[in-house]
């Protein structure tokens, strides 16, 4: 079994992850403040590739000109002896209390400058660490009532400031893509953009939406109920799964966060499935990073906390094994035919039919039998036992 | 008060929400079949200006030619005789087994095939009513499982329909807009386009987007845990909204299709409040039908089937007055000041501001005082409660 | 390995599992009726040891009595043959018109009284054949709205429904069990007892209450946001685990009644370790029928119906075998030792220690040293990790 | 209109309620510490008659005996001056480290030990403040993953704990009763009794548990998707409704402590029904403290804290005056006669009746009209639609 993660695997994790303290809303800290150096050599040894952050996980907010170039200088120095790269970098606009009422869509005009002036200055670190991709995640940016915030001029407000930094990135020729990250709620009662396909809908209304997509979280989207593999599925088919935070949750409630796996696992095992295996019928896959947005439980120690780090990669391995064995399994494959799997990939109509063909075509509906067409069996029941099985390792 | 409601008032109900039988899952209809005939003119009777109607509501799946063209003609004769429109219809592609596994996106290509051609007809027959909105509810469009459905070749499919049948329109100048209703889940375990921002997405992808929008459902968004006004918000700002569906529900659950402010009240107050008096800072509006999707509860009989259907109708003119007063209230405006709620639609670059300006600056960022911004109170909650004691009447 | 049902595994199912004829909300049957005949064969040729029914899954409501007799002869014919047993039976009072309402708590007293009437027959029924275990599954006792029911009297009325029929059963001496089962909803708005734990409420104010205990169903558990196993953890503590209902779910939406483990398959795999090992530390175990309430997909035809029913004991079988590698792991036992999960099970005082004694110890307060004893790591998280290798068969 | 709260209001709030500094899970304080002290005086000025605490809402965790002294002595001392009664107390078992893995049921028994003094010294200060109820909320007695706790086993330990802290306050004659406050979620995983039914089922397990009951807070409920009024309809039932927490909640989602009515406004309605006005067929009511456990929107500035103390008040009293006018509107006690709602205070058997009696009665069964009956309406619509139009002052 190939479960010892590589540089290969493209596993990485936020310096937040593992940095996390464990303060919740009803408890103090359980664990010290880590060095950003010590998460990246641990990382390096435990398999991962890359490591990414918000500027104030590496540099606290208020820290002086000075001081903050010690602290990127003995990081820049971490990852040259571990190897690791940064894929991806973010903004914190969401800690400080000037961002309680959001930051790109605060109802406080100077708010929103400031918040922009923070972004700037940290696109210029993330180009100067090769990030390749920029999250922003709107935790802030939203509301708990209807009547204090105006939807529209928050939208508004949005567009103009991605269009802004996307233009900024462009112009410096810094080859910086933008991954926006959906979330419904916590902390803002209502977040704008909530779901994946909110983002995307949005990202439509951008003068620069062409180097903007979306960096879906696994728990994020359970948090609406939504299916994550299916949401993703979405995402890839629009050519905007820029980046993804693989994690666990447990239903809907809190963002919990959990070690990949830890919460849903059939559909942990289709996202792996997708991910690595493609959709059935083809269609655009993802390469970027494997990247892991968890948080260690507020029960653990250090050593929980590189042990839940490993789980994550472990358990990714797990799956992705699993899913090429159900891929490669000829029962599976009769199966999917059974299911007409396939067959959702051949047009609806034919090369080049019209709809006046299509019109004239009887077999299609006067003399179509709909009562046997619908007293056909699918085995969608079958194939799901199948995957279930292989997942198990049973097969 | 202005509660006894008119045909200005645009309100329209389909025949399938007064016709429901009160089939449940668990439980046998309750109600005998209601002649559309006789639904048109009691809700003539009751003040709405439209009725709506899948294709099957009026004429019952399998009808023969001669029996269908009746049908017809004695509906559009209660359509005269009581000056009602149909401002919307839409195609049964959910009740008749051969939709199991989907119209448009069915594993088996010949129901695909089957479903497109009874959109056509249908077309045929929206145009010839006047019908100026037509919807598209994919509510068997998805998957139980993530392993028997290939969603990227589903959305294939979605869209190779829907483009099919928009050109149709165009080309055929009926005049016709598509609006796609999203649902999370119900009857499938999961749905396609499952919020109203995954359909503004996919609508993107579509060749023939320029005649599509949305018609989102009040409990469908709440099925999701999101915020129905905060969303609508989101598609009059794509400028998409071409139709609404208001009802109740209470909660993530199955969908309970209540009588409109039977569920949560005040996101219903603020949806009204949206409708009538646009956005704070303006922004795009609606002009559409005020339609209820709604059934009356299974315990009703006939009679309360249109008390059921006026509740719908008085609470909405009740919250419209509301809303009204809402605004015109010196002290709601003075607290909307206080938060700072129009300060939204300014934009954050003054005119003509570059990065670069921005960038220089000072006061944005380096002389900028997080601490003292971050102190300052929103006054969200005593606007929240201005709104609710209007809501109440009680100012 | 042992994944071949046998009668020892006492797997059972409801004839309305299998014989579902897919209608559901927004469809009609997708598959013809089943004769209980033929299930009772097929589900015996599949390795179940018994079958479980409704009143009118066998004799449909309103039948007369030669032809009830006719039809149970059958059936008992048919067990006979197969050496099926009928472990527990149950009442219809959810599907007919009258109980829209509800059934011991419609507000229409002499719906309530038919409703008791129908349930004493059935009880005859129920001894006759031999079933221990008889439910109740109250799903029409509730309302939609608050101001229609009171919700006090309900309880009123159900406690003396059920006391009334478990002062029946006991007076003839009957031998049976009733056991409650609760649901938060659906198909009414909100249904009274909507949770294992408000059951469990509800049966302590019973005069009857010995011989009343709760059949707790996966799904409608998870349909509350609610950890089944923790769920049916707490129903075997206070002894009134009387049978159980498995199934699958996916998150909390409309009752799914998957395949066992084709919705939270952790949370199944902990359910199979609770019922099959017991908890870690000891304490009343379950010992009744392992009994499925699923319903095969709609999407699937006769075949698909029998291939579910066999996946879920396949699956129940497979998490067995799992679970039992898991507990006799010795690195599980070390991490469960690590997680202190058997210190739970010791006193918090030791034997005997009074309370004055307690607060004579200063070593629990005075010297106690809080920071160090929350600085300690519990290992939660590998110990999870442990539980999904032994799930993924991948240790 | 009498929406000025008196002292006969009996509202109360919890110090940690306008205390609240703020902090969440992604964000640092947004307002100062608030003196008790202060605190007292303004819901004194504001109206409250009672103000509630943690131990170390008062006293830091950790504060020497001496200052421990002077801190009470200042606060009894603004108690004086105020008029205001402690009519609730409880432990704060949660935000210290030492807590993480639960106070009660923490697997390590040195924690459990702990826990239990802290609670026994804060039993000492709320009899001598005069408290009448002490509440246990139980927020980190649970946990994330399903191996790590043995559920039956910390239900033993939840047991013997309140047992024995019960047993001390019945020795020292402290007239102090015990209320539990479920969660479902939040801070852990999956909490211990989550909701209200749970923890009625525990308190019959209990050796003192005539002195035990709940404290049943309308958001806790409604993360599981339950309807409060119908909960504290079974807790009343239950003869356990000891104490209560309003607030608000915008459904299943992170606990968001809203003021109370800014959440579900329907179901806030008939809460206030029910404890102002009892259930409509009589049954044990409600006559302790109204107490707010709300959070002031982490926007909010220190004038916000006090609109929004002043806001839970004044939308209590409207919705007081209006479920008055509800009840005593003649058109909703004729509609409440069509629904039946006062049949159900009626026994379902006469008088003395028995089975055998029940039996013999042909018109409740052989001569019973079910379709009949079944066919008749009840008419909930009209009901709820008069609720409502009194709920906005419409009536």
């Amino acid at each position: 079994m190939a479960t010892q993660p590589t540089r290969e695997d493209k596993f990485s994790f936020g310096l937040w992850t593992v940095g996390w303290q464990a303060r919740d809303p009803f408890g103090d800290a359980t664990r010290p403040e880590l060095d950003p150096v010590e998460s990246v050599h641990r990382l390096a040894e435990l398999g991962a590739y890359g490591v990414t952050f918000h500027d104030d996980d590496l540099i606290p907010f208020g820290t002086a000109s000075g001081e903050r170039d010690r602290l990127v200088a003995r990081f820049t120095d971490a990852l040259s002896e571990t190897g690791l790269v940064v894929p991806m970098m973010t903004t914190n606009l969401f800690t400080h209390p000037v961002f309680k009422d959001g930051g790109f869509t605060s109802n406080d005009r100077s708010v929103r400058r400031f918040a922009l002036r923070k972004v700037l200055r940290n696109l210029d670190l993330a180009a100067e660490l090769g990030a390749e991709t920029y999250v922003f995640w709107g935790g802030r940016e939203g509301s708990e009532t209807d009547s204090g915030k105006d939807v529209q001029a928050a939208l508004d407000r949005y567009r103009e400031g991605i269009d802004m930094l996307a233009g900024y990135v462009k112009d410096k020729g810094y080859g910086i893509r933008f991954a926006i990250e959906p979330k419904p709620n916590e902390p803002r009662g209502d977040i704008l953009l909530p779901t994946l396909g909110h983002a995307l809908a949005f990202i439509n209304e951008l003068e620069h939406g062409d180097i903007v997509g979306v960096n879906p979280e696994v728990g994020h989207e359970q948090m609406a109920g939504l299916n994550y593999s299916a949401g993703i599925a979405q995402a890839l088919w629009a050519g905007k799964l820029f980046h993804l935070d693989l994690n666990g949750q447990r239903g809907i409630k809190f963002d919990q966060d959990l070690v990949f796996g830890h919460g849903d696992l059939i559909n942990a095992f289709s996202t792996v499935d997708l991910i690595e295996n493609g959709a059935p019928g083809g269609g655009p896959g993802y390469d970027g990073p494997r990247h892991f947005d968890y948080k260690p439980l507020r029960t653990e120690d250090i050593g929980g906390v590189w042990d839940s780090a490993a789980a994550n990669m472990r358990t990714y391995l797990l799956l992705k094994e699993r899913a090429q064995a159900f891929r490669a399994d000829p029962e599976v494959q009769e199966a999917l035919a059974t299911s007409r799997v396939a067959e959702l990939s051949q047009p609806t109509l034919a090369v080049g039919e019209t709809y006046a063909e299509l019109v004239a075509d009887t077999s299609a509906f006067e003399d179509f039998d709909a009562d046997a067409a619908g007293a056909q069996g699918y085995g969608f029941v079958r194939l799901t036992q199948l995957a279930l099985e292989h997942l198990l390792g049973a097969r």
